[in-house]
């Protein structure tokens, strides 16, 4: 299978690290050692996790004129932010395109989000039931962020990304999906509590976060070493790492466990935040006109929770 | 693939309508003849959407001592009632059963979820990436519902199911799943609006209860009827309808549509009120010890959003 196009949405409003300072004290020096965030962006009011899901539809329909809308016949969304629980973000999107009768699903792994959704589009695609899908993932943590939490306040950004995936190559850009693999590790360190999002309680808190970034180190490297092991590729291999966009510490700690040279990650955090499982995709999105062929792209991602994954891309 | 076992929980506090009574002044007669619901269940503090699933898995585990939870090489868990979106039901479940390093994802299709979490699980088993899943569908209606809602705040209730599936056949008393249909239906009627729950803005709301009944009796009748015709089955082959447990109304109309007589339909509507994504699970947990040899059995859903579903099962 194919990813054959990939586009992101961004809200405008940009919300700089000065206005973390005037809320909470927190210093724009503070907030970038610990953090490598500068800036993130904010959904304007009548924006939610489902119209930014259908603006990044629009654009990876627009970029792709060879594929129409009517040919979808798969919608599998990411988030953890959910506007709506029963008119998911995959509906909103099924409802935006106007296709019926087609699979559609929202999913849940946190951060992760994104490689549990392709990999469930492998699975369709393996029963014969799917062969052109729509992946969307899109985060609004500022509808659930406490801004006043000096401890995790500052890290959320919102965003979306929405990427075309087909059995079938249609194109020399397409990158083959060469591998993936995906995984829970929730009986692992402080999951249950390190990270939560508890919709009726309150929103998003990280009591545990160092715990968190413990893992995310460790899983990232280990489950990027794991890909590229068994599909005989050395890490020296890799064009691009695109890891989950969560802190800058975390990226640059996974490129020096696998010993990858910092221009060969793809990096968000300074201008969006950590966006969720939207912030790897938008980081391809970013990179796709970079991608020459015989390029490898390694996607890791980690989430609370927790849950880990890689998916090994090719340019052919 | 097989069903091999499934079990319910079912917290203990019941709410009768009664209790709508005294609160909105709604009669139980004139619930009883809009809904057919008697009683629901109620989670008692400290229970969520999360401590329902894991109790249903330690039922569904305890029943099927051949399958050691370190075996279940998967985990699909269904709801849209969420506790927590980041240490998600799937998630939790993990925790429980203490099996690392297995794929593990939350989903939500509203009230169709069940159909759309097994149709995930085989794509899994296509591909090989799993063969003996958890699937597990828990709803904490009462935590988003507002009962004062005079219109819908007296549906809902509270519960869970899980279902061991396997790639192979393990038992003369598992359920082969023959055939499988899922599809969204958001382009139809009023499916944006007519049942939404929106975490941040409110609870449970359903201002077009009549375009859902319209559509959930239509599509479930429908997708019945296509998937016992592509597998060469009648109407009168069907041992056990069981369809979404939303509205004895609902059930009777597909019923009717069928030409179904009444005792071949499961229903727990009337002691269980509409359990979301659990309900027909609980009502194969049911019917389980009924099932005999040679019997069909049809779960349809029908789902908020729009979703819709149908799943051909046997017992050979």
């Amino acid at each position: 299978m194919y990813i054959h196009q990939v586009a992101a949405y961004l809200p405008s409003a940009v919300v700089t690290n000065e206005h973390f300072t005037r809320l909470n004290g927190l210093s724009h020096e503070w907030i970038i050692e610990r953090t490598g965030i500068r800036e993130r962006r904010k959904a304007a009011v009548g924006e939610n996790t489902n119209t930014m899901a259908i603006e990044a539809t629009n654009r990876v329909l627009a970029a792709s004129p060879e594929i129409p809308a009517s040919s979808i016949d798969l919608i599998v969304g990411g988030t953890y932010t959910p506007h709506d629980t029963i008119f998911t973000m995959a509906h909103a999107v099924q409802h935006a395109i106007g296709v019926t009768d087609i699979p559609v699903v929202s999913i849940s792994s946190a951060c992760s989000s994104l490689l549990n959704a392709i990999e469930i589009v492998e699975g369709y695609f393996a029963l014969g039931k799917a062969s052109r899908a729509l992946v969307v993932v899109s985060e609004h943590n500022t509808a659930y962020n406490n801004e006043d939490d000096t401890v995790a306040g500052h890290l959320w950004g919102d965003g979306a990304a929405a990427l075309i995936i087909t059995k079938e190559r249609l194109a020399p850009t397409d990158l083959r999906m060469r591998d993936l693999i995906t995984g829970g590790a929730a009986p692992v360190g402080k999951a249950s509590i390190a990270v939560t999002l508890k919709p009726v309680e309150r929103g998003i808190v990280m009591p545990f976060g160092k715990d968190v970034f413990i893992h995310a180190c460790q899983y990232m490297a280990r489950v990027t070493r794991d890909i590229l092991e068994r599909n005989q590729l050395e890490v020296s291999d890799v064009s691009y790492l695109i890891p989950h966009q969560a802190n800058l510490r975390i990226t640059k700690n996974v490129l020096q466990q696998l010993g990858l040279p910092e221009e060969r990650a793809v990096s968000n955090i300074d201008f969006l935040g950590n966006t969720g499982c939207a912030g790897a995709a938008i980081g391809l999105a970013d990179t796709w006109n970079q991608l020459q062929a015989g390029d490898h792209v390694v996607i890791t991602v980690f989430g609370g929770g927790y849950s880990y994954g890689a998916m090994l891309l090719d340019r052919e």
